[in-house]
Parts: structure tokens; sequence; C-alpha cells
């Protein structure tokens, strides 16, 4: 997410310095070599990376982006905290806000605002990187209970010259909304596959629909376990009616109720066909 | 399938007579003037269509490809009964097989040898058709209990010469491991939508994610309905595994416990790479 984010952005014409941290020895080795056309050739994606934050030069930074997985954000927002001017922003890109926003919002204010790039994928470090994961995408931005100030503001205009829509809602609602279209399609998948036991004899058998339905079950497990856990509410809510649904399928096809089965799929057609996707790329 | 089917044909070589019997009017239309390269310029796909296929030159015909529901696949066997000589062949490519295949072995003895294809997608009708469909799938035949005769076995060149693989087994192995592979994936991306309930909130929040998950829940209900009914006990079995891990990841975001959740999540990881999935198109 991070390095796609310094690809876009130097895309998008951004020739300020750009500082990079975090991340493992690998992605910060791809990070310090990777280099965008410039007016003269070309130039560094990132001035500087570091694997120690503590060294970077934290007077000078305007607006910082923290990509990491939401377990890891309430410690940098401690440690932001003593590093940052007063005039630079804070927001992060995790896909879960509750306790996180309440965090971030008590530790840095209302220069802090969280942002939620709906964008993403299996993949994962700066191997992964793409200049264009962000292009078209929808950001959701949710200000703590006291809301942003107008530098944290500057976020939407940030967000929109990387070609985003943007969009404000509060972080309760964020993470309802999220375990409906995220969370919970994950943990089925993950479900799904785990309870396929010894697959040996399947691996063969999977094609298109398969392979689609089933490929966000291969996202890093850790993170997952992450996002669930701080969102388990939610995700358990949804989960709920999910499972009430089940108990109804399966009677219909025990019973073989042929018309309570297709009202049921013919329902699910058309909620489908409701949603505006992101285009394959 | 079946327009798919023509195109592959006419692309492999084929110049021998096509017929196309049945379909909406719309795709009968579509299908008959449907054109291919040909060495003079370009020839019709189809020499002849019917929305009547009890007007087809049944005497002339060598193999009959069935793609249709399976729930009309057990009148058509006996309407072929009367229609085609003792030399012709008979497939159909079902995604369910059990009942099917007894009823077409029962009706039509060994020069009956039913196929399916591990291909396919949301969209039907000849004006989803495309050529390349069947390039490189594998293909499970399921003969009946008394096996196939030499004729039907010429299916095996058949499909290898458009490119696929040919695989053999039972129909009861087929079931159970379609209802794996494919069915009960259908069950779920439907069973997921519909517990959505009202969801006009979360129509522009699907990213990429529950595009893939989510999309073969646009299939054709009364297809699926009829496909779910057909395997009902294979699919039950398959849900009840499901729900018992669902009630395992449930209790364990209940009582936050991350060691559990992690277990479960990396297992479905695991067993998603060791899956063979086709190349997207």
């Amino acid at each position: 997410m991070g390095g796609s984010l310094a690809l876009a952005l130097r895309r998008s014409g951004y020739v300020g310095v750009l500082l990079g941290a975090g991340g493992s020895p690998e992605d910060l080795g791809l990070a310090a070599a990777a280099r965008y056309p410039a007016a003269d050739g070309t130039a560094p994606v990132f001035d500087r990376c570091s694997d120690d934050p503590a060294q970077l030069p934290w007077a000078t930074v305007d607006l910082v982006v923290l990509a990491t997985p939401p377990a890891a954000l309430p410690e940098m927002f401690r440690r932001l905290r003593e590093w940052i001017p007063a005039t630079t922003v804070v927001t992060d890109l995790a896909s879960v806000k509750g306790e996180i926003v309440a965090t971030g919002a008590a530790l840095l204010g209302r220069r802090y605002l969280s942002a939620h790039p709906l964008v993403g994928g299996e993949r994962h470090g700066f191997a992964a990187a793409t200049g264009d994961l962000y292009a078209e995408a929808l950001v959701l931005l949710t200000p703590g209970a006291a809301g942003a100030d107008e530098r944290a503001l500057g976020l939407v205009p940030f967000w929109e010259g990387l070609g985003c829509r943007v969009r404000t809602m509060s972080p309760a609602e964020h993470d309802d909304a999220l375990a409906a279209t995220s969370h919970l399609p994950h943990l089925l998948a993950y479900a799904f596959m785990a309870s396929l036991g010894d697959s040996d004899a399947l691996r063969d058998l999977g094609g298109s629909g398969l392979r689609d339905f089933s490929r966000i079950a291969e996202s890093d497990p850790a993170l997952w376990t992450d996002i669930l856990l701080h969102n388990r509410e939610a995700v358990r809510r949804r989960l709920q009616a999910l499972r009430h649904t089940l108990d109804d399928l399966d009677a219909a096809l025990a019973e073989a109720r042929a018309p309570a089965l297709e009202e049921v799929l013919a329902r699910a057609r058309s909620r489908r066909q409701q949603f505006h996707f992101p285009p394959r790329t």
C-alpha cells in the first residue's frame, strides 16, 4: 500500500521529498532502488529509506501516511507524537477504524484523519507495488468524534490529485459497512478453503469460479487475524445473518424445495447486480 | 456452452456439418448468423439451426452434444432414443452427474458418455459464446456403471483436439468433488449476497475482493437451483463441514483468540496455494 502510494504520487507529478520507513530488508532494498521518469532522465522514487523511523528528519515532514497493519498503529501514534511538529498531518490506510481512530484522535488530535482507500490485493511488499493501484479508487475518510482540522482536510485534494473519489463517514459506519463488503467475504473465503480438509484430489478441479471466489483466501493470515479481531463485533453480526441464510438454504435443499431455493438465489443475484465494482485491471 | 463449442470446433479446423437446436429465438438468430474464417472467405458456423430439434436430419448425425441444464436432460435422452441411429454417440456437458448419468446410460446404453468441461462463466446465451472457452480446460468423463463403448471413447480425441485435457472418474466421485470445488462456492456466494439485506448503502463500497468473491452469484438462478438440487446430498455434506468451520471461527472471534484464528486462516491459505487454477483470460 505504501509503495504503491509513492509510485502513484510520482506518477501524478509530485516532485517533493518522499521518505520511506519500515518494511522487510528486501522491501526497503527494492523501495530504495526504485526510480521514476523525471525531466532529466530518472529520479529515485524515495529520497531516503530507513529501517529505523526514529532516524528520519521529522521536523521537515508535512504528512505522515501510516501503511501498516492495524495492530501496529497505536504504538506508531505514540512515537509520532514525540517526533513530529504540531503542523504535521497524520493519516493511516487501515481497513478497520473504531478503536484505531479513537486512539489516533486521543494521541494526535484533529490533525489526525484516518483514511481507507478501497484498493488492495492478496499480494504485499514492494514487489507488488504498482502506480495505478489507487486510480479511480474510492477513499473513505473517517474523522474522530471531534472532526478534523483544516490541515488534515488537505487530504481531500491529496487523494483527489491521485484520481480518487473521497467520501466521509464515521468510524462506526465504516466498520459496519466494511464488515459486510470486505471482512466477512475474507472470513468466508478462508473458512471455505479450511473446510475442504485434505484436498489433494481436488486441486486440479477448480475452475474460474473457484479461482475468483477464493482469491482473497491467499491474503496475509496475520494481517487478517488483526483486521477481523479489531472489527469482531460487526463481523460477528454479519456472520450471524449469513448463518441464518445458510440454515434456510440447507432446509430448502433437504426438502428439495426448488421455489424457495430459487427465490434466495434470484434475490442474491439482483443484489449483486446493484453493486458498482472497480473494473478488472 | 454449446455456442462456444461450435466456435472452438471451427477454430480447431473442423469443416464438417454442424447442426444447432434449442436456445431462445435471439440465441438461435445469433447462432444462425455467426460466421468463421474459411479458405474462401467466411462460412457459417452452423450449417443449420432449428428451434425444433425434431426437424433435424438425425440419420446423418455422428455425435450429439447436449448443452442444456440438467433438468432438461432425461426428456432429451428419451426423445433422442427415438430419433438417432444406433451408431450415434451422445454426450452432455452437465455440471452434475449422478442421476443424469444413470438415466442416460439406461436409455442410451454404452454409446452415451457424459462429460463435464470445467469451464464456464456467469454469462450465458450465444452472445457470450467464445471460441477459446475450452482452451486448456480439464474435461471430466464420467461413464455409467457399464462403461462406454469404442465409439463413445472417440470423445477423448474429440476434446483433446480442442486443446483440453481429459480425465475419467465415476459419477459419484465427480459429484462429491464438484460439490466442493463448484457447487458449495456458488451456494456460499449466493448466500452471502442474500444475507446483506437492504444493501443500498453498500453498493459503492465493494472493492476487487468482493467483486471476485461474489462474481458467481450472478449465475443463472434457475440453472443453479437445478444443479444444487441434483447434487443436494454431497452439497449438504460439504456445507455441514463449512458450518463447523464457521462455528470455530465465530468462537475464536467471540473470545478474541488470535492464535486459533490465525491457524485456520494460514491453513486455508496454504490449501488455496495448492490448487492449480486456469489462468485469467
